[in-house]
């Protein structure tokens, strides 16, 4: 992990020792919970001290996002930041602020929220966003709504709201005032200056807040790598246009269903093509529900058609708009490729437009689901053989050299970026004059002190875990469970069964095995007969009573193992029982 | 699956019923045994029978490679051909005929030739890696050696090679003459007028015999996506040169491991700036030997420095070519990323060129694996940031289109590619004035009969099996076993053990829950007590002797699961054991 670039400080501006603790020398430290070389999990602390080491006087919070498993991470459904380190500190927190409605920026909230107890903010549809999140949890708490034109105060800091473009309507980037100076808190972004909703970002707000001098940039990278600028937003409605006009069938379109400026456009097309409008999947009908009513989107009525009356209807005047541009295995576009939705179903002349690029280790399962519409006779257009059919909502290298030029902060903290991008960002900003002890580049659980004489230097490394949630179990998969879970997926598992008398202490009987995800049982007589006979093998040695069963569970294993291995070059999990009876 | 177009034969040109029958009227039967709908795994069958439904008289086979298994394939190496269809014919079989020396062209001859036992014929450089393969498994099998100037004679078909451009020396496509007519077996190529090794594609020959008249055409479908013509491979040096140049540490260099053009670009550059160079990892070292003894490889060995002797020279005096552009979790260069490479290691300064692009499914892998050099202070240069470091060695749009133009065939089939690129490249061939019933789009296993009268009919659809290679173990891995994996990969599996007294049939103590991958077991014993106390009462209620223990265990199962998912929202695999004593 890089957790700093080599020189750590500005040696020239460096304070005297005595200067460290001067009694007017206050410390914010700034803490990546996640979102630090990772795109997703974002959740950042800003933790005031009125001296270093002293006493932590107030915490604010900026996110609280979930993040998503990588493959290894077998039966995972999603992982949380580890807020271990705020737990003795809960009196402190005086607020979190939500830069924007996004699952990786909001949905770790009925997680966090019940343990931590604090306000949180956000701009209106990024409340109601989040406020559909915790009702899913059946919690009931309420989300502050803040507006663009107002300075909020929390303890020594404030914090003020600034609109950007990005491809949810309401997303912000933050200027927050802290007493050792600014810092302009750059989540995702990008520079779109004909957005869907016609709200352009605030570059001069941004402007203004720079010549009072920024300490501080924190910025989105993760698009560093694609050079110039990010394409609008706008021109996927001309694709989509023309190719509706060539659609026979049903049109179906997908994006991700936070995609709310993406979806407005596709119903701006259907609309003016006269095609009935269907939402088909959970979470597109919640967001499309929450964002019209609160105006981020905007169509009659009258257009929308519910599933159960699509039969009504003649393909051709249909346009359907469904979750699963991730190729998930229950979205509503899975179903449909598989012939199992109830109502909906592919036929040749139908369209289907990804309007979503595969998220990195979904292209084979995206993929697999084209080749499945194809199969069916459907025409699939996806980004891979047709332009324009998807951007991304964050800035490209253009977009977030913009940013610097713009905020002109004194350092630089590329975020919510891998290790790659966070490094190649720090080779953009040193292209643009900034030199190595000005960009930092810290990991997870790292805290970065910034002091009132300008300085920053690392403190310590605050020890973060994956929290890793299961079904209803938040936290209780560890590394052993996972471990496991994966020695079993790639070599199955062997259970050896001992019955032992208890009073004796002796073997009474063969020993059982069964297997598991290794070979087919049926098939593999001889191996198994094999296997016991080791097992009958390795007990027959012990004369007499046997007391440390423990030892010899780890023998009958061990052998075990090695037999299994030189006959099968496999490594199944093994667990030996031994029943007193 | 596509199984046709819907048109399957030219109605204009269909014989009378009489001429079905008619003496005269030869059939050749095309199987795809693999390579359809599916990138590698390529086997196609060319079996011959002097009248339709009458006895084989003899088979011809092109190629014998394996495939990569999908992800849901948990554990699997690698998965072969199904030739259980040719077990019956083995003594009609002439010979096995390899287009080139890639791995799902040739590598799984060691499963299926000592079944076969017919003889297998390829170039020379492509025999050469074949008798590789074979002798890794112990076979010393000969390879017939043959040139492009040579036509071979198998019973009623005659084969030439054609030589093409590909990512390998002596690559070919096949001109098959059959009674049937001629077929183009235009396997794996691209047309680059400047391969590294001089040998450009025989564009004469295939014009020459297009002249005769082209029955069929199998063609590469793979990158019809990408429009256009693919790059040549030559403008890889000039990038590598500029790269070398401006680094100060290590050079390492990694491609996959077959990729010999790039491997002879790479040393050329390595000996031009004098660079010492040393292969590292199985597969480049094996492959590297033996091309340069046959000459397709060339350099001095003076050059080359073994590993252990990579201390004595200083980083900027070397040129490491190492496996592992995959991120394969044992290849040398993740080995040297974690840190566990026994003679190298990355400092600041070195550079790592992938000079390959992920496999589909590889994505996060890779990406994983530059996060892990990056951070260890190497720069790290791939094609997303920089152009010019991978050219494909299949042809894009308009090379598969030149083949179109230069063989002029009756019928075309697009072989090598997913649903997807199949349907896309009929779309190309039907804008070239192609119609439907002369584009074949058939499935894995889908019989398609070529009459003398130059028809073509779907015949019976020959049912394949996944045949998968775990460890040693061939086919033994079977859809049972893969999905007990993926289900315990996701929940974990929970054992119940139940102790019965043989002689009364009865429950003689309390039952024994062990989980492996489920719950962290020792931070869960309110949830494992619960379990028992499941299993307990549903025992409780058997009175007297229990003669149905299948019965019982169902239901003990049964009522497990249900406690288990209503806990905790997972399900695990379980299974119950009865130990009889």
């Amino acid at each position: 992990m890089i957790l700093f670039n080599q020189q750590q400080t500005d040696k020239r501006s460096q304070p005297a020792p005595h200067q460290l603790s001067h009694p007017h020398n206050h410390f914010l430290r700034l803490i990546p919970l996640g979102g630090i070389g990772n795109v997703t999990k974002n959740m950042y602390v800003y933790e005031y001290r009125r001296s270093s080491g002293g006493e932590i006087s107030d915490i604010l919070i900026v996110d609280c996002g979930i993040g998503f498993p990588d493959e290894a991470m077998y039966g995972i459904d999603l992982v949380i930041p580890d807020i271990t380190y705020l737990r003795d500190k809960k009196d402190k927190i005086r607020a979190i602020i939500l830069t924007h409605g996004h699952e990786d920026h909001i949905a770790a909230l009925p997680y966090i929220l019940p343990d931590l107890k604090v306000p949180v903010y956000g701009t209106r549809l990024t409340a109601a966003l989040a406020e559909v999140k915790l009702r899913d949890f059946g919690l009931q708490n309420h989300i502050n709504t803040a507006d663009t034109s107002q300075i909020l105060h929390f303890g020594p800091f404030s914090v003020e709201f600034v609109h950007v473009t990005h491809s949810i309507p309401d997303a912000t980037n933050l200027i927050i005032r802290t007493p050792v100076g600014i810092f302009y808190h750059g989540s995702d972004y990008k520079f779109d200056w004909t957005p869907i909703d016609g709200q352009q970002t605030e570059v001069g707000k941004i402007a203004r807040v720079s010549s009072e001098g920024i300490l501080c940039l924190l910025s989105d990278c993760v698009r560093v790598e694609s050079p110039g600028y990010t394409l609008p937003e706008r021109i996927i409605e001309d694709t989509l246009e023309e190719e509706l006009r060539k659609c026979r069938g049903k049109f179906i379109f997908t994006t991700q269903s936070s995609n709310i400026s993406r979806i407005q456009q596709a119903i701006n097309v259907a609309v003016r093509n006269n095609r009935k409008i269907a939402f088909l999947g959970r979470s597109i009908v919640e967001n499309v529900d929450v964002t019209k009513k609160l105006h981020y989107l905007e169509f009659p009525d009258i257009f929308v058609v519910q599933e159960r009356e699509l039969k009504r209807y003649k393909p051709s005047d249909l346009f359907l708009i469904v979750t699963g541009s991730q190729a998930q295995p229950n979205a509503a576009l899975s179903r449909i490729a598989d012939g199992s939705h109830k109502f909906v179903s592919i036929n040749p002349g139908d369209t289907v437009i990804f309007s979503a690029d595969p998220i990195p280790g979904y292209e084979n399962a995206v993929h697999g689901l084209i080749d499945e519409l194809t199969a069916r006779g459907a025409k699939v257009a996806y980004s891979d053989i047709m332009d324009a059919l998807h951007v991304s909502g964050h800035g490209a290298a253009n977009d977030l050299a913009l940013m610097i030029g713009l905020t002109r902060p004194k350092f630089i903290l590329p975020i919510g970026g891998t290790i790659r991008q966070m490094r190649r960002y720090a080779d953009m900003a040193k292209e643009m004059g900034y030199k190595d002890n000005q960009i930092l580049l810290p990991g997870e659980g790292d805290v970065l002190e910034f002091d009132s004489m300008g300085n920053v230097r690392k403190g310590e490394n605050i020890d973060l875990k994956n929290v890793m949630v299961d079904g209803l179990g938040v936290g209780d998969v560890g590394n052993v469970v996972i471990r496991d879970r994966q020695t079993m997926a790639n070599e199955g598992i062997v259970v050896v069964v001992v019955p032992v008398e208890q009073s004796t202490g002796q073997v009474t009987a063969e020993p059982d095995i069964i297997s598991r995800g290794f070979v087919y049982m049926k098939e593999s007589t001889r191996l198994i007969d094999g296997a016991k006979k080791v097992v009958t093998n390795s007990l027959r040695l012990k004369k007499g009573r046997i007391f440390d069963w423990q030892f010899v569970r780890k023998q009958i294993e061990g052998r075990l193992e090695e037999f299994l291995y030189k006959e099968t070059h496999r490594r199944p999990l093994i667990i030996s029982v031994v029943v007193e009876v």
